[in-house]
């Protein structure tokens, strides 16, 4: 009843949620999890190279589970292309295992 | 020094942790990680098919390393019998290796 | 154009995020991502071993996608060497495959 799946993971600008949300839509995946998260990239290296605590919440992490590493890679290539010129963000995958789904 | 684990991922309802981590504990497991999380699944399906401030954050998601493979199944299918059927949720497992724990 | 890497998590104390942030720094990593999180490990197993409201995102999930598996297990040491003793901390890794990055 297991089955091997994609976790695709994407980083980047709280105001950038819907539009990334309408992209795994209609990329047919059929749900994702967004938690609110801060740090530190390359694009944003602050001064003093420190988190504040201001600013350590500002950005999302998104979760993505496609049934295959096509569709994950479909998804960050739309998101990147769309957003990643002007906004920070990163993508990566991981392997997962699905037990068990009701939204999946 | 380093050991092989799993990583178990559950996301669900938020008023299920403590049934959850009941069943954690039972089943040998020393601790688990647990966060925020928000989303969108087959089951709870928006009109707008967009998240709403509201709802980013009404879920959780706990994480559960395990020593193998055999654990974390153990552990999902509980809460899968238990809870899965009258509550949304998934669960999926990451191949993890562990390098230090004072919590593991 | 994606790259293998490896993904270190580390739990621990919020109070050690700026300690942490800067081994990360200094050990030639390009960013991090931190999160909120609870749980229960088995260094404060409470008598109820519930989590209550109160305690449940007192702690920190920091992310950090390494190059390698070297650099990971370098940060990973020296987080354990200076804070372990005397603190609530577990570090693991995962492989991850890094498809788009602006602040990888």
């Amino acid at each position: 009843m297991t089955q091997k799946a994609s976790k695709l993971v994407i980083v980047t600008e709280n105001l950038l949620l819907k539009k990334i949300a309408k992209i795994i839509d209609e990329a047919g995946a059929t749900g994702y999890t967004v938690m609110a998260v801060g740090g530190k990239g390359s694009r944003n290296v602050r001064s003093s190279g420190q988190p504040t605590v201001s600013d350590t919440y500002s950005n999302i992490k998104i979760e993505v589970l496609t049934a295959n590493r096509e569709m994950a890679v479909k998804i960050s290539d739309q998101v990147a292309a769309q957003f990643f010129d002007d906004y920070s963000g990163m993508a990566y995958i991981c392997d997962a295992e699905v037990l068990h789904a009701h939204i999946f």
